[in-house]
C-alpha cells in the first residue's frame, strides 16, 4: 500500500457514516491544488512532452507500491489512449513516436514518414515554425526512435546515423543523451563526417560530462545558442549504475534544458524520454523498470516545479506502450511487494555477468545486489536456464510479485497525466494520434 | 484492431500535416455527442450503478480486439481509481463492494461494516432514505459479495443465507439474479424461514423464468408494488450457456429493472453486476470473459438508451478489481488475436466436462466448441495437465494472445466509465472509496 499525495478532490456536505477524506501531506508540494489552478485556459506558452518509454498503468500501480506513496503525476490523470499502429496491433517505438509527434499512424520502424514514405510535420518542427525553441532529451542515443520521432524522417529507426545528420541540421537548440558514436566519422560511412564538428560550427556548446553539463556557460537561445551534450558512446548507464559513470542524472538534463530554453521568450517545446523502463521491460527487469521510472519521476518533478512557478508551461506525460504485460500482482497472491525491488542494485545483466563460469556463485551474487536469500529451487531455476539474467529477473519479479506475460510491447491503454494550462482538455479516452493535436491547441499552434 | 465509435472530441483548425480525425460511424448511437450534452450539472435523479466484476483496463482493451470496435464505454472514460482493501494490498470482491458502497475500506471478506464490525450506511441505503427505490441486479446469486454490499452487513461474505434474509428486510424493490436455494427453508439452517413466502408477503412478485419476467404485471413502485426474480438456484449461466436456460440475459433484467423503478418520481438507484467476467478472470478463461463481458455491454447500452431519453440518470460503470491479471498480448507477439475468441462456445470446464477418461478426445471436444485445430505440444499439454479446464482456457488465451499472471485479483487501477449528468466531476485519478461520494453529490443526497 502507499500514501496518498496532495488533497482529494471531493469537498462538499457528505451524508452517510463512515466516509473519511484523506489528509493532504502537508511536507509535500501540492500539485495536484496547484495543477487545478494551473488548469486554466490561457495559451500554452512551453510544453515539456515527457514520455516514459514502455510505461502503462501497471507500472504506475507497480510504482507507487515501489516508492511507498503516490507518484507525482497521479493526481495528474486527464485520461488513457490507444497505441496500434498503421501495421500492427502492438506498436513499435518508432510508430509510436511518430504517432505522438505528428498525429499521424505509421508503419512500425517508421520515423517521421506516413507509410508511403512522404514526410509528416511534427509538432516540434510546428513549434519552431511558430518562434519556440525546442529540445531533446533521453537516456537512449539521442537519435533512438522516440526523440527521433520529433525532428527526423527516415524509413528505418535503426538507420540512426542518418537521424543524427538530420538531428545536426534540425532547428532543434538543445540535445542532451547518448549516442556519440553516432556523430563521428566512423560510424558515418561514406558520408565521413564529423558531425560533432559541424555541430560546434552551428553554434552548440559540446559537452561530454555531468560536470562540464552542470558548468555550462550562459546559453541565450534568442542569440542562436545551443547545447549538444552526449554523454555516453551508446546509450547512458541505467539509473542503478549511473553513480559509477560521469554521466547526468536525466533530471539533471531535463532542468538544464529548461534553464536554457527558457531564454526565448516566444516559448519551447521540449521533449523528454525516460527511455530504458522499456528496455527494462524487455527484459522482464522489474527493478530496472522502477528504478528508471523513479529518476524519470525525478525530472518530471523539475518540469512540474518549473511549470507551477511559469503558470504558462504545459507538461505532458505519456508513456508511448506497454512493455512486457506488466501486472500488478501474480502467482494467485493477494500482496504487493513492489516496495521489495528498491533494495535491487544492479540490472539482472549485470549480476549474469558477474556468475563465474559454472554459475556456482548464484547466491552469493543475487544476494549481494539484492538482499534476498534465495531458495535452492530458484537458484536451480537460474543454473538451468539459457538466459541466465532473464532467469534472475523472473525471479527476482516472483519475489515482488510484479508479473509479466511477455519480452515485447503489448496493446494495453496508456494513461495520459497533465499539468498546466488547458490540462482539462486533455480529459477522457483518445488515440496516441491526438496527443499531439491536443498539444497544438493548447499552444494555439496556427 | 478495431473501428472508433462516436465522433472525437477535438475540433477546430489543426496545423501539420497527416492530420486526420476519425469519421463518425453514422450507423451507431452517438452516445459519445449525447453524453457530452448529457454531461450537464443537472441533479441526477436516477443512478445506474453498473459493476462489471473484475473488470480492468486489458479487459476494455481486449474487448475492443474481440468486438471488432469500440465497447459503448470506451468513449465515456472519466479516470482510474485504486481498489487495495483495509487488510490486504490486493481486494476482495465483498471489500471493493463494500468500498464501492458506502466510501469506506474494509476487511477483505467483510460485506457493509467496517474493519471493526460498526454497520456502514450505503449509498443504496441513503438513496431510499431521500425517498429513491432501488434495485440489485446480478448474474451471481444475488447474495453474492458485490449486490450484498449495498444493502447487506454480515462479517462474512460467504454468509449467503444471513444476506438473503437482510435482502428480504430491505428497502430494496427490485432484485433479480441466481440463488434462490440461499431463500428456502433447507439453507435456512436453524431459521427454517422460507423467504420467498415472506417477500411474497411484502408485496414482492415472484418470478422464475425469463418467460415469467418478460410478462410480469405492471408493477407500480409507488404503490409498494417490488419485484424478485431468481432465475437459478446458484448461480445463473455463463453467457456462453444461456441459450440451453430459462433465464433472462443480463440485459433483460437491467431493462425491466429499470422499467419497473422508473415509476418512482423521487428517482431510483439500481446496481447493476455483470458478475461473471471475474469467475472466467479465476479460471483464466478468456471467452468466457470476452462474452460475459458483451453480456454486461448491452446491459450498458440499456442503461445509456434510458438515460438518454431521461435526461437524468447517472450511468457510472466501474469494475471492482482486476482479475487473473490479464494483459492484451503476450508470448513476444505484436498481434493481438482475442477477435478468435467470438468463435469459443464453451467454457474451458464444460469442454473438460465433455473429455473422455483417457482424454483421447481432447482434439475433436476442443475443435467442436473453438474452431481451433489443436497441435500435438497443444494436446500434449492438456493431456498431461492436473486440471483439464485450466490447460484448455491456456492453450486458447495463448492462441487468443490474451496474457494471465495469476488466478486471483491483482491490484491493477480500474477504468471509470460515467455517462450523464455531472459526468465530467468524476474525471481524475480516485481510490474505490470515492465513488459513492461523488455520486452522492451528483445526487445531491443531504
Amino acid at each position: 500500500m502507499f500514501k496518498k499525495l496532495g488533497v482529494v478532490a471531493l469537498s462538499g456536505a457528505l451524508v452517510f457514516s463512515g466516509l473519511s477524506l484523506s489528509t493532504t501531506d502537508a511536507a509535500k508540494p501540492d500539485y495536484a491544488g496547484k495543477g487545478k489552478e494551473n488548469g486554466n485556459n490561457g495559451k500554452a506558452e512551453n510544453v515539456i512532452y515527457m514520455i516514459p518509454d514502455g510505461f502503462s498503468a501497471n507500472y504506475a500501480a507497480n510504482y507507487r507500491v515501489y516508492k511507498g506513496e503516490e507518484a507525482i503525476w497521479d493526481d495528474h490523470l486527464e485520461g488513457m489512449f490507444t497505441t496500434y499502429s498503421a501495421n500492427s496491433d502492438i506498436t513499435d517505438s518508432a510508430a509510436a513516436g511518430t504517432a505522438m509527434a505528428t498525429g499521424s499512424k505509421t508503419n512500425n520502424g517508421v520515423v517521421g514518414l506516413d507509410p508511403k514514405g512522404n514526410e509528416l510535420k511534427t509538432i516540434l518542427e510546428a513549434a519552431e515554425e511558430d518562434g519556440r525553441s525546442s529540445g531533446l532529451v533521453a537516456t537512449s542515443t539521442i537519435t533512438h526512435a522516440t526523440p527521433a520521432s520529433f525532428a527526423a524522417h527516415v524509413e528505418d529507426r535503426n538507420d540512426e546515423t542518418e537521424i543524427a545528420r538530420q538531428l545536426v541540421a534540425s532547428d532543434v537548440d538543445v540535445m542532451l543523451g547518448g549516442g556519440k558514436n553516432k556523430f563521428l566519422p566512423e560510424a558515418q560511412g561514406e558520408h565521413q563526417l564529423n558531425l560533432l564538428e559541424q555541430a560546434k560550427e552551428q553554434d552548440f556548446e559540446f559537452v561530454e560530462t555531468r560536470d562540464e553539463l552542470m558548468n555550462i556557460s550562459d546559453l541565450d537561445v534568442e542569440d542562436g545558442d545551443r547545447l549538444l551534450g552526449l554523454f555516453a558512446e551508446e546509450a547512458l548507464a541505467p539509473e542503478l549504475l549511473r553513480e559509477d559513470t560521469e554521466e547526468p542524472s536525466l533530471s539533471e538534463m531535463t532542468e538544464t534544458a529548461i534553464d536554457v530554453l527558457e531564454e526565448d521568450k516566444d516559448g519551447f517545446f521540449l521533449v523528454v524520454e525516460g527511455s530504458q523502463i522499456d528496455w527494462a521491460g524487455h527484459d522482464n527487469d522489474a527493478a530496472w523498470a522502477m528504478s528508471d521510472t523513479a529518476a524519470f519521476e525525478e525530472a518530471v518533478e523539475k518540469a512540474f516545479e518549473f511549470a507551477r512557478e511559469d503558470g504558462k508551461t504545459l507538461v505532458v506525460v505519456a508513456g508511448d506502450h506497454d512493455t512486457g504485460g506488466m501486472t500488478t500482482g501474480t502467482s494467485g497472491s493477494m500482496e504487493l511487494n513492489a516496495n521489495i525491488l528498491k533494495n535491487v542494485t544492479a540490472t539482472g545483466d549485470q549480476m549474469a555477468a558477474q556468475l563465474n563460469g559454472d554459475r556456482s556463485n548464484i547466491s552469493e551474487v543475487v544476494e549481494a545486489h539484492t538482499g534476498l536469500r534465495l531458495a535452492e529451487q530458484e537458484i536451480q531455476s537460474i543454473q538451468e536456464a539459457d538466459d541466465a539474467s532473464f532467469a534472475i529477473n523472473t525471479v527476482i519479479s516472483e519475489r515482488a510479485l510484479v508479473g509479466w506475460t511477455s519480452t515485447n510491447h503489448t496493446g494495453a491503454d496508456i494513461p495520459l497525466y497533465v499539468y498546466g494550462p488547458q490540462s482539462h482538455k486533455f480529459a477522457g479516452f483518445h488515440d496516441n494520434t491526438d496527443l499531439p493535436k491536443m498539444i497544438a491547441e493548447a499552444m494555439k499552434l496556427k
